[in-house]
């Protein structure tokens, strides 16, 4: 069958049908607005990411599936980083003719994969036509106690600085895909990025993180992010940087500097955060139960500089600040 | 100063500085998610609306500053058709290369005249650049008590059909602009569409709507969605119909048929709504003291059909449906 055959409502039911029912969810697809009940002296979190052809993604690197996969991780990675309980989400499509409803019914059966996974219900959203390439834009919805959100600006001189698992293995996966390959543990990292929902919830509720983010400009920048926000300063030394094996072994032929494409490239996210000295323990621990490996990488300063050390002990000047749109 | 210039994060503050605070956002833009409190004992209500360039808008027709104030209008409106008090909203924009930053700023300008008419808050979205045309996305949040929330579903046979203001306007003055023609009433319906808030809210709150939604694919398309949500069917009269004195007028060079166009071409923003018999009185008070016109058009029948009367009595068939994308 044809998009066109099927039309704008038709599309509609047909996802329609494939939502699992909440019991919050009072009003969902099929009315001017969907309407959700709050949870009691909850606050509602709420993020909005818009996915474009040509910017965001190339449709002759990644299939149908994987990309209505990232579509809904990327967002739910934004929750993560505040330490938000995921519950609903929306999605807006701008969708050109040459798409067929094989690439939709994989695409919408992608993000339903994730959707399950992490519990959360499509509400809403839009679908019309494109002139140009195809435009995704999700809003998830959160909820989480107002005392266990998790901000950017908490950040405290003398909090030590954490990432969860590694950094780089997605930029240089995309690397490796604009080169011509096809798979591998690196490309998955970019293609498939798997949002830190479990230990982000965790840190919140555990009350361990001072400040927290999301990688998806790149360490250096959403460092930047924490460090502006909290009006702090950080040393960080590149020996405790998290680099897969996979990363270490094809990094070499693409630069001799090692740490310069982890440290700007982008679209790890993985969730950089702060917690006070006397918790390290308990950081670890806590990680440890969510299955997720995390590195400390650095310190914060009541200075107003990032002050990086190489390897060798000297100063490290990055050579990249990380991913700006317009820039 | 260009958009380059100023860079993704620079554009974002500029943005954030022109926002009133609002006491329950307790997070806004400048975070990985927007957080705000919910009203005790309401629903959330939450719509998004994708306007994108060709399909929606074109750049030749519409200044930024009016397409600002369309997109939230649109979205509102939405808001308005199930009775909800709106509240905040997201913005994601994929932007062009070729677009300025004047252009932006005006849009901005634009969209903040309609969240302050209508006292709803900017808390966060997306910017990202567009290789095609320019994408804007809205997600619009609002509240109302779940007992005085209008769905589509609760029309019954005997319930009186109503529409605010006049409706074809819209549609008209896009043939107009399409035309060459700049300016007018009835290019102004198309541009600068009045989202009917005040009307959907005092209609909820007096618990006089069963049933309620916005024309943007044309009234018939949109009664429809009533109609199939509500399993009944309508008789309608056009004698009823509410048609401007600058509709009425400019129709004649376009069609002999002056309804056909009011009835499929959407994009109107009015309401439809039905009420009970019993409470008419109160529904003509009620709108009276909203400042808004309202016209009764027809009534719910418990067939599964919707029966149009033309002027002369005999029976009507209309020749457009409404807009359908991809159909």
């Amino acid at each position: 069958m044809k998009l066109h055959d099927l039309g704008e409502f038709g599309f509609i039911d047909r996802i329609a049908a494939a939502i699992a029912e909440k019991t919050t969810v009072k009003i969902g697809i099929g009315d001017d607005a969907a309407a959700v009940e709050p949870a009691p002296g909850h606050l509602t979190l709420m993020t909005s990411d818009m996915l474009i052809e040509g910017v965001h993604f190339d449709l002759n690197l990644s299939d149908p599936l994987t990309l209505g996969r990232k579509s809904l991780a990327v967002n739910l990675s934004d929750l993560a980083a505040m330490g938000a309980k995921p519950r609903y989400y929306l999605l807006s499509l701008a969708i050109p003719q040459r798409l067929d409803l094989e690439f939709l019914d994989k695409f919408i059966s992608g993000m339903m994969q994730r959707a399950d996974q992490f519990g959360v219900t499509l509400i809403g959203g839009d679908t019309c036509s494109s002139k140009g390439g195809l435009a995704i834009s999700v809003t998830a919805i959160g909820e989480q106690l107002p005392q266990l959100v998790v901000r950017r600006s908490g950040a405290r001189p003398g909090d030590l600085i954490f990432v969860t698992g590694t950094i780089g293995d997605s930029a240089l996966g995309l690397e490796l895909l604009r080169q011509g390959e096809k798979i591998g543990p690196l490309i998955s990292r970019h293609l498939d990025p798997e949002p830190r929902l479990s230990a982000g919830i965790a840190l919140a509720e555990a009350g361990l993180a001072t400040a927290m983010i999301d990688i998806s400009d790149g360490l250096l920048a959403d460092l930047g992010h924490i460090l502006e926000k909290s009006a702090v300063g950080a040393k960080m030394d590149l020996k405790g940087l998290p680099l897969s094996d996979q990363y270490r072994k094809e990094i070499t032929k693409f630069s001799e500097d090692c740490f310069s494409l982890a440290l700007g490239g982008g679209e790890d996210y993985e969730l950089v955060f702060t917690a006070p000295v006397l918790l390290k323990d308990r950081v670890f621990s806590c990680m440890e139960a969510c299955g997720v490996n995390v590195s400390m990488i650095g310190e914060i300063t009541a200075e107003n500089r990032l002050a990086i050390t190489a390897a060798d002990g000297s100063v490290y000047h990055p050579r990249r600040q990380g991913y700006n749109h317009f820039a």
